[in-house]
């Protein structure tokens, strides 16, 4: 029954832009972000991911597509910070996200609740939202499975202390094509994604659609991108004494 | 004399990120670009691009770089658009932009002037300005370079009734390197110059410093790239029937 619900919001195959600017970063602002998310359906997006609900209010109220909505929040020193608990969730609820986005790794939580109760949680309060499990490894991966997300994202790869290091797109997406092949469950590709060929790569692999952020929504990344490329030109290398 | 106060911005080698957001574009706020901008210095920039006064009014209140100021305006059907006549140079100069830079193609202008005439006038009216001259080809460069143009930028590559289908990263940049050996000028890369290896490929080649523009600042044209080449997936290839 998710599964209609799920395809009938039309991501299958297609972009998702994340449009998030933290507080200190120079777009922070609803409005921006709002008008980020009218440049993404302008360009193509069949979605949209944000943080905040304010943020997810905004979007709203600017493009009619549907919205994958995150609340990050830091608990202490907690490293559980995406939708940690059901005080993000209700506030993504209340201002009609489609989809809520959470922590579904196996580490600890703020609230001291396991994966299984904090899902049960949203499912008994919030029966309408749909459900994405942002998560690091396979073994994560299936766990979000068993626990019944409707979707399961690559967000956290490279990103909890076990899979520190890794890039989601090393090895040709090598940490992604194995949580493809360990669960059912529509996967999205997230995470790192920098280029449209990188894109098409996850597609291709079976992804049910790709998220993009920064090298879209954070035009300091993307600058940071093109700097660093220039200041391999600068470097005698090696070899040239 | 004006090499030495070119020299002194610190352009060369490096990376100018233009921050322009049309009346159509999603983005189009002074407010907006000068975030842009506030992000492209956080990313490595050495230099602002920016379009109307009240942009690069915006942008100097918020970044400390060097800005290239220009005014789009149409005049009528004269296809003579970026800075055409003096009226738009004083817009720019009362906000104190360092370099102003104009259409300096051979085409003719609204205001029924010559280039010369035009350069003439801005030169005595703002002796303080440096100069850059937007152009498509090389007899274009070559003129600029007789005219004293501080700066030549290949900015109307393509951008031409002369130039139209020409895309400037075509046949390995051969448009910009024939401008490069025509003049001694320093030669500003600008215009479709969508990758960070582009960028460098420019500088490979010998021009002063790279503009980089929509790869950078226009969420829609960068969503656009991603999904153009996630819908090349879907066309089945025409072998398999």
């Amino acid at each position: 029954m998710n599964l209609d619900k799920l395809d009938n919001l039309g991501l299958q195959g297609g972009l998702v832009v994340s449009c998030q600017a933290l507080e200190h970063e120079p777009l922070h602002s609803s409005l921006i972000m709002g008008r980020m998310a009218v440049a993404a359906k302008e360009g193509g997006a069949i979605g949209i991911r944000a943080n905040t609900a304010v943020d997810v209010k905004e979007i709203k109220e600017q493009v009619d597509l549907p919205v994958i909505g995150i609340v990050k929040r830091n608990y202490g020193t907690n490293p559980v910070f995406i939708t940690p608990t059901i005080l993000e969730v209700d506030e993504l609820a209340e201002v009609h996200a489609e989809i809520v986005a959470v922590d579904a790794t196996l580490r600890a939580r703020p609230d001291g609740k396991s994966l299984d109760e904090f899902v049960h949680e949203i499912r008994t309060k919030h029966p309408q939202l749909l459900l994405m499990g942002d998560i690091a490894t396979k073994e994560e991966a299936v766990n979000a499975e068993r626990l019944g997300f409707d979707l399961i994202s690559s967000t956290l790869v490279g990103y909890t202390e076990e899979t520190a290091g890794i890039k989601l797109y090393d090895n040709q997406f090598a940490a992604l094509k194995e949580i493809l092949t360990s669960v059912q469950t529509p996967v999205v590709a997230e995470g790192n994604i920098m280029t449209p060929e990188m894109a098409a790569t996850c597609l291709e692999a079976g992804v049910y659609c790709v998220v993009v952020g920064g090298a879209i929504t954070r035009p300091q990344q993307i600058t940071e991108r093109f700097v660093s490329e220039i200041a391999k030109l600068k470097k005698p290398s090696p070899s040239v004494q």
